[in-house]
Parts: structure tokens; sequence; C-alpha cells
């Protein structure tokens, strides 16, 4: 088993603000500052970019700072989310407001081509609703969809994925996790939508992550992940292994049997910590977690969930997992 | 609009048993018995039964009682939850214990047949898992269709509904949503199975019943529901509009634009309380509800959905839904 | 029973920025301008005040801001929360911070005495941590408590309120509960340190609102509230009675049987509604809660209670909560 | 460091029934048998009964089995929560049953006397609430605080422990949390009256357990405990080490640097699993743990907490945690 590849959403290595800092928890760090940082991890190869690129940085630019960081751009993220979508981008009740989201995601496609990145990343989180009786169900899900096909027909050539989350920033997001996704995309009909499962989005909404996975696996529609960690209460966007150690394994785990090879990704906020030293303890746990994956009894692991034999799968994983750190790492 | 049709799951006439009072709250009611007592209720129209009857109760003699009370059968539920299936029933790793589970279901459809109900009702509560790794998401999912779709095919004269719920008695149940149901049931291709949504269970599983309503009816697939109250984190089948008032609003608000006309059905547990009161005085609840229903502004409220105007239509809501009940009702 | 009083916190009228929105959902508004729109709401006597106050507004300004608008200060609010106290206001880890905190608060105490308010807030937002095992519990909370003793006691002349909350920002803060609080303030052993109440908190924190009011009212601590709604999950700060009708009524029961007759003051956060409708429509179902509470047969009620009997309280309260609306109003 | 004593509730070892399998996922296990049993798991040194003993087994017959298991009772445990105490035990609406309660609790004395147990553990499950409006919350918090008050003054000689949980069998308990249980016992104002915090209520009653488990040593109330694991919803009692791993090995923790020295005591309720190789699978999970304790760096990851350093301590955390089991264990 080859190390994997890590990535990370760019934004790990911006500085943020809440609804209480409103003067932002450190200063503000442009997008070609982000590449440069990114860069110092040291284990990163990919990144997913933010679009537009903050303070005028030119899409050239942008190439040659990836360049100089060694880094390739895996996809990109619209800004559909930023004020003028506050009251949805795809299900934005006024059609002026719909048709600019529609063309934002129009000129990410040309980034998309123009880096060579996998995919448009959708990341609809305006798209729902706050309060009961606000919106007509059919018809929100309707424009949800109908966004998406309009944007995904437009681009055959390029990769399109959902990134689904239960809520935040509205109380009830319409993509909102892997069945619904695999659901909104059949209805949709279009073969370049899939689903971008991010770990902590599925541990908050009930999921179990790895259930997910397979889920998505089962139906072709997993083209991308990302992981970090929560308390199962929120989005809390923490560093990986930090609290649910045995469930992050039993995601990569899945992946693993299912032979999926893509990219292990970061998506965590460090709202108070140093970005850097984020990812690189992240990845330090997860450079653990792929040993303990190398050490791993499959076959009696195959043999105790046959029997669903919940006792034995414990102690197999715990052989492993509670023996994968190495003090020199 | 005409008033609606009452109906209850049998089990709400039952009394009850859990982890702690092992001895139950309070002493055993048949079948027969629970018949009885339904019939005492004066709105219902119909019931759910488990089956097998208790006390040896034989199907002429519940056809008896449920003439006496001046009751029908809407759906049976097979008691695929008891402790030979505790490990799973279509899902039990025992290809034996499976069997038996088809078994019953088999018998189940006969007993539906005889009573002239209009579904089986699946609520395969045991079917699931407990801990990480405990399973192959996949083999077992594939487990649960197998079964559904094995006992469905045998009787394309009858409907299966699948009850769907996020968890309990298993820690996670397979079967745990709208879209998930929905998408299983695609996976499953016949078209004699759809869902029976239960208002707690969707509400504490995150979803908004009235977004998963909508979601069932534009797939075809809300063949029955019922309702009860929670506080949102566990299954408490309290009294209907004991917390969630304008979301049972909501929900029958969606039934109604839809013309959905089915049976508005009881599942509530009255662990402590008159089983026969409880039953009463959420009925009294509904028919405010429905009330509130006749009064409702639909237009403006249509307009305001389209303006996803939350203000509007809360207080378009507020307007019908305080003021909805009669004193001497 | 005479009309209450409304208040707001002043924030209600700002505008909002999340992790997402970076960019505001709305243009920045002044602390000027928002007194300016409270009092174009029509029915707010009062005022939580955050400081310091935006743009420069001097205290002279601010005082002739609320004189125009014909308001009075309830209360006044020190930003500990914004990005130098990211890591802790009371209890951040550098005493430097920490000192600033306490200064902030010293200004804060004065603003209080010159504007004639009844206390100064006290919300920690930033006091507590976001790891397993990032603090040492037993030092921390000795910090938040000394925090408080410390500026508390400068001021014996001054009322302090501390707020709870279970998270947000922090992944988890110090001051979570009522009973923690109540727990707290005793062990600072001082008599001018009390809560205020937010319903929206204790909601979501698995609290019943009307039973923490309870508690903080028999320890003689429960010197101010505010009232919101929410899914029970987050902090969402919607408008009072969009969600949880009967419990919003049972707090104001709670409130009325012990003769509690402060203002009922609000903390909404409407990201995309408009502020000062919001208000209003929050205004107009608190008016009916007020009918409601003047039409309750409290005699039957209470004695329903004694016998805990769930289902004649419900009726009692649907009585009168289902018919307190007036079409007119 | 000498290897800790482990514990167990004997209803570990126990058949189990639920709302739905009523018929027990397994046969019944009398009282004397679970002794045995106990005794079988071969790492056990104490237990904690139920008390009355099952099938009529007399005190003597206890006695003579735990001696031949070789066990001792570390605690008595009376059935406070069976029918008759449905709606409450110190806190139901009928004074006679309040006085059952009390009379089962002398009793449960004596028991506590003639084992030489530590404590009586009150668990009191049935004493709370199910809907808004139902009990008056001055009164019934009331009622919780006398009963404890009887009793305990009764019986100076003994201590008595209170395990507070959140919820379940009622759908709100009043000794929910430890803030609130220490608040409770100091207004009884008795020295006999301690807490046993269970691991898995703190957690899903959004506590961090070990913040909980200093808070009762801070008061000098922490006298018991015991642990399992669950996925933050609900008691779900499962296996300790099989979701939590971070939060477990932090709760040990902080006991340690508190020179805690009490008995590692399981409270598990395997449904569906082998009771003995569900105990033992904790135990080697635990002693793991223990080898992490042993090896931790105490003094830099108390520097990283007065840094509230969470990646440092994170990394120290893992270095130990994740190297911690060993395969011949």
């Amino acid at each position: 088993m080859t190390a994997p590849r890590f990535g990370a959403g760019l934004w790990n290595f911006a500085s943020y603000v809440d609804r209480y800092a409103t003067d932002g928890y450190a200063d503000h760090v442009s997008t070609l500052e982000q590449i440069r940082i990114a860069g110092t991890v040291g284990d990163l190869s990919v990144v997913d970019l933010n679009f537009p690129f903050s303070d005028g940085a030119t899409l050239e630019e942008v190439k040659d700072a990836l360049k100089a960081a060694n880094l390739s751009a895996i996809g990109v993220t619209p800004d559909i989310y930023l004020r003028r979508f506050g009251r949805g981008a795809f299900t934005n009740p006024d059609p002026a407001v719909r048709t600019q989201a529609i063309d934002l995601l129009h000129e990410t496609a040309e980034v998309v081509r123009s880096l060579g990145a996998n995919y448009v990343k959708v990341w609809p989180g305006q798209d729902g609703w706050d309060y009961p009786f606000q919106v007509n169900h059919h018809d929100i899900w309707k424009l949800a969809k109908d966004g998406m096909r309009e944007i995904a027909s437009a681009h055959p050539d390029l990769k399109f994925v959902i990134e689904y989350k239960p809520r935040e920033p509205r109380v009830k997001m319409l993509w909102d996790s892997a069945a619904r996704s695999i659901l909104g995309i059949q209805e949709i009909g279009l073969d370049n939508i899939g689903v971008l499962l991010d770990f902590g989005h599925a541990l908050y909404g009930g999921e179990s992550p790895a259930d997910a996975a397979q889920l998505l696996i089962d139906h072709g529609l997993l083209w991308g992940m990302d992981v970090n960690d929560n308390l199962r209460g929120w989005d809390d966007d923490l560093m990986v292994g930090s609290v649910h150690i045995t469930e992050v394994f039993e995601f990569f785990y899945t992946l693993k049997i299912n032979n999926w090879e893509g990219v292990w990704q970061l998506d965590q906020f460090p709202f108070r910590e140093d970005t850097v030293d984020t990812a690189r303890a992240s990845i330090r746990f997860l450079k653990a977690i792929h040993r303990a994956l190398e050490e791993l009894d499959y076959d009696s692991l195959r043999e105790a969930q046959a029997r669903q034999d919940a006792i034995a799968s414990q102690k197999l994983v715990q052989d492993v997992l509670l023996s994968c750190m190495r003090k020199d790492a």
C-alpha cells in the first residue's frame, strides 16, 4: 500500500471570522499568501481553491504561486455563499441572483479547465431555509436541482462535485446527506455530477461516515472527500483524530477495501491555532492511520463482520489502532 | 375540506416496558383487549395491528373484535424486533433467522389479505448495527434490500410500506431517512414498496417532516404516516402537539397542498398516561389543526413562500394556529 | 396583569457576518444608527448596548441618541469576544490579555453608571476550550471565577449578570448552564453577580427553560432574560415563537407565578431578514402570549401539576395558547 | 502507578429487555447467577448490586455467592425505577409511593451495612417529567431533595451517591448534570451524600466527562464512577473505548492528576453481546489506557495546557494513546 497523497482546502490557511469575532481571529491572508503557506506544510500535493481569488490575484499569478509552492489544484470552489448569495444561490427567490450564481459557476468552470483541476466543487451553503413555513419544499428542491443541471450540462467535459452538509450557514441545507445527494443527482440525470464527502458533515448529520462513503461508492459517486473532526453536534472543523479516532479509521478502511484511491484532503478551520501546525498535526495522525491500515488483519476482520461480531472487530481494530504511532514520527 | 379520518397503531393501547421498568408500566393488555379499548376512543376509524396477535387470539377473533369496536385494519406490522430477531431480521448474520423473518412476513401478508388491510408495514428496528466496524456496510445494506425484495416480489397484489427511523433499538438503523428509503426502494426496483413517514422519526432524525413528506410525495412513495411528538433528540412518542405545534401544522399543510388524503394516524407510547385519554387529547389537537388548515390564507402564504419571506409566513401561520382551538371542543 | 415592558439587545438591529459570508449579510450599521432603528420598532422601552460603541461614537452621543429614540439602557455588554480575546478573556492563557479584559470591564462599569443602566452584562463567549486535553479543567474554571470576582468586587454598587451558553464561539464554554452558573457565583462569593437567562441557550443546552428559570429564581439570581428560538441543536437566534410555542409559554408562566417582573427582551440575529420587522413580529407573538397568560386557568393548572397530569395540563394550555391571537393585532 | 481495581454493575451480566424486544434479548439471569458470571470475568474485584435481589435470593445467599466468586460489594442500587415507581420515586405525586421509595431505601441501607459496601447508590431514573407544563418545577425539585435528605439523614453512618443522568427513562430527569447535582447536595446540606459519575451520562449530556470529574473533585463529591461509551446522543452503554478513546483517556488523566484512587467500574448493557466477553474487552482496553497513563509526559502536557496549546497536547496524548496496546494483551 503506497502512501496516500495529501491535500487541503486552501481555506485551511486563511484567517477566520465568525458572528462574534467580527474583526477576525487573525489578519487577512490573501489567496497567493495562502498558497505560499500551504507549500510550507511539506506533505501537501494538492489544494482546493476558493474562487474568485482575493485581492485581485490573477489566474496567472495563482498558477505561478502553485508552481512555486509545488502544489497543483484538485478543485475550485466558487464563493456562492457571500453576501449577494446570502438568501440563496441556486435557490435564491430572486431570479437575477440565481443567474449571478450560474454565471459565477461558468467562470469557475473556466478556471478549473485552466488549472487542470479535477472538479468544480459546489458547496451551496446558503441554499436552504431557516424557518418552518418559509419555503415551498417542492419548489426549492427543484431550484436546487435545476441550478446544478444547468451548470453541469453546460460543461460536459468537466466534473462537478456537490459537498453536502446538514446545516450552517442556513438552519437547514437542501443537500444534507449522502442519500439525498445521490437522489438529487439521479433526478438531475447527468453523469458529470458526483459527491465530495466531508467526514465531519457526515458525522454531525447522524450518518456513519464509513456507511455514507460505502453508499456513495456503490452508486459510483464518491469523487472526493475531506476529513476533520467535531463533537457530533456541529461542524467544528477540528483537527483530524482529535476526537473520533475509531470512526476515522473505519472511514479509511472502507475506502481501502473499495480500492478508492483519491486524495486524503483536510478541511479544517483553525480559528485560534497556527494553520500550518494544525495541518501537520493532522497529517501526522493520518500517517499513523495509514500504518494501522497496513497492519490490520483484514481476513479476520472480514470474518468478524460477517458474524457482525462487535467484540472481535473492536479488538482487531484496537490492536492496530492503539499501536500505530511511532514516537519519532 | 372534509374531516380527516383518524387511525392509530394498536400499540397505542398496550402497556409498555423499557430497560428499567422491566415489570412494565401497567398490566399486560392483550390484542383483543387493545382493540376493544381502541374502540372506546370514539374518533378512530382504523388501526394498525401487530402480528402475531397476543395470547393466542385467532384471526377470526380479531375480525370479530374489530367489527365490535367499529374499526377496520389499515395495516399489519409483523413483530420482527422481538428476541429471535434481536441481532437483525432481514440483516441477521444467521441465514436461518433471516428465513424466519421472511416466513413471518409471508404470514403477515396473508393476514393483510384476510383483513382487507391497505398494507404490510415493515419496521425493521433491529436491522442495523451498534458499533463502528461491526458490519460491512455494503453487505448489510444489500441484505436489507434483498429481504424487502424477496417478500414484496412474492406478493405483487399487496402493498408494503417501510417505516424508517434513525435509530432505536439499534444504535443505527439502515432505513434511517426519507431519502435513504427512496433510494433503497429504487434499488430494489419494485413498485409495491412505499414508505410510512413517522413525524417524530423525521423530526429527531434532523429532517423537516414537511420536507420529508414532500420528497416522498414527489416520488410517489408516501403511502402512510403517523404523528406524535418528541424533543428532537429521541423517539419519545409523546402526544401530538405537545411540543412542535408549528411543524405539525407545516406537515399537514404539505399533505393538503399535495391533495394527500390518507388517514391521520397516531403512534404514541403513553408509558405513564391513560392510553385512551392520550389518544383523545391528541385527536382534539388534530381537529384544531384541521380547523387552522381550513382558515389559512393559502394565496398569501404561497406568495410569501415564493419570496421565501419568513416573517410574513410566520404571521399568516400564527394567525390561524393561535386561534384554532374552540374552548367547547 | 399589566402589559410587559419590551427590550432588545441593540445587536438585533445590526448587520451580521459569519464564517462564510465574510463580507456580511448587509451593510455595516453603526451604534448610533442601531439606536435610531430600535426606536422605530415602536414597542421597545430599553436596549442592551455593546461597548465600545462603534465608529467612534461618544457616550454623550449615545445618550442623545437613546433620548431621541425614547429608549433607555437596561445593560451594557462589553465586547470581550473580539479578536484580541479570541483565545479567551478572563481565561486567556496570556495574563496581559486577561488584564485587558478586566480593564474593558472597568470601562464598561463606568458606562453603566453613566447611562443609569441596570447591569453590566458579561457574556464570556471565548472562555472555554475547543479540544480534549487542551486545558486543565480546574485551572481554567478558577480563572473564569477569578476574573468575575475581581471585576464585581471592584464595583460593589453595580450589578453584573452572566449570560451562560453551552458553546459557540468556543466548542465548549465554561458558564454553560443555570446550575453551573449558580455554582460558580456561589464559589465567587459576591452578592452583586447574577444571571441573565437566554431562552435559546437553555433550550439547546438540554435544559427546560422554565426549569432553569425556576432554579435561578429559587437562588435569587434571575436578574435578566432574553428570548428567541432555535431547533434545539444550535443557538439559531430565530424569531420568538417560530418553533417552540409551548415552551416559550411555559417559560413566561414560570416567571409569572414567581412574580418576576423584569423586561421581556429580544436576542435575535436576523441575518437575512429585516431587523425591525423581525422585532415587531416577535413582539406581536409575545403580546399574544401575554393574553394567553391572562386567560389561563391557574387553579386548574396548579391542580393538574400537583397530580403531574400531562394530559390535563396540555389541554388547559392549548385552550389559551391556541386562541391567543387576535387577527387585528 | 499500581494497577487499578476493576468493578462492574452486576446488571452488566443480566439479560435485557427494551420497549420493542419485550420478550428480552436473552433468558432471565438471576442475581445469584449474575454474581457467578461476574466471577468468571477474571479481573473484577467488586460489584454494584441491584436490590431487591431477584428470584427470592436471600442476603446470606448473596454473601455466599460473592465469596464464591471472589467478589465484594462496592455499592447497592435499589430498584426505584420499576413499575410502582414509574411516575416517580421521591417525586411521585402520590405520597404513599414516595413513602414506599423511602422504605426501600431504608432496606437498602441495611443491606449496604450487612455487605460492608461503600455506599447506597441512588439512581432516581423516574424522577423528572415528560411534558412541558406537566410539573411545577420548584415543587418537584424540592421533592427530589427532600427524599434524599430524609434517607441520608436517617443513616449518618453510610454514604449515599447520586448517579446523575440527563434523561431516560423520563424525558427529563432532575439530577441531570454534575453542576446540578452539586447544587442539590448543597441545598440538602448533608455531608454523607456524594456523586457517582457515569462517563456516558456526562458525554451525552453535553459535558466533558473530564471537566465534570474535576468539578466534582473540587467539591469533594466524586465518590464513585463508571465507564462505558455512546454516540453522544443517547445512553447507549457500549463497550468502553469503542468510540471515545481520547475522552476516556482525558477522564482517567483527570482522576490521576487529582490522586483519585477509586474503582474503575463498568456500566454496560450488552443487549446482543456475550456479557463476559464484553466486560473482558472493555477491561483489556482499560489496561491499555492505564499503560498510556504510565507513559504520558506529564510535565510537557502540563506546560501545553498552561498555554492552552491544543496541538501540542494532542500530540503528547496521541504518542502514548496510539501506542498503548500490546498485541499479546
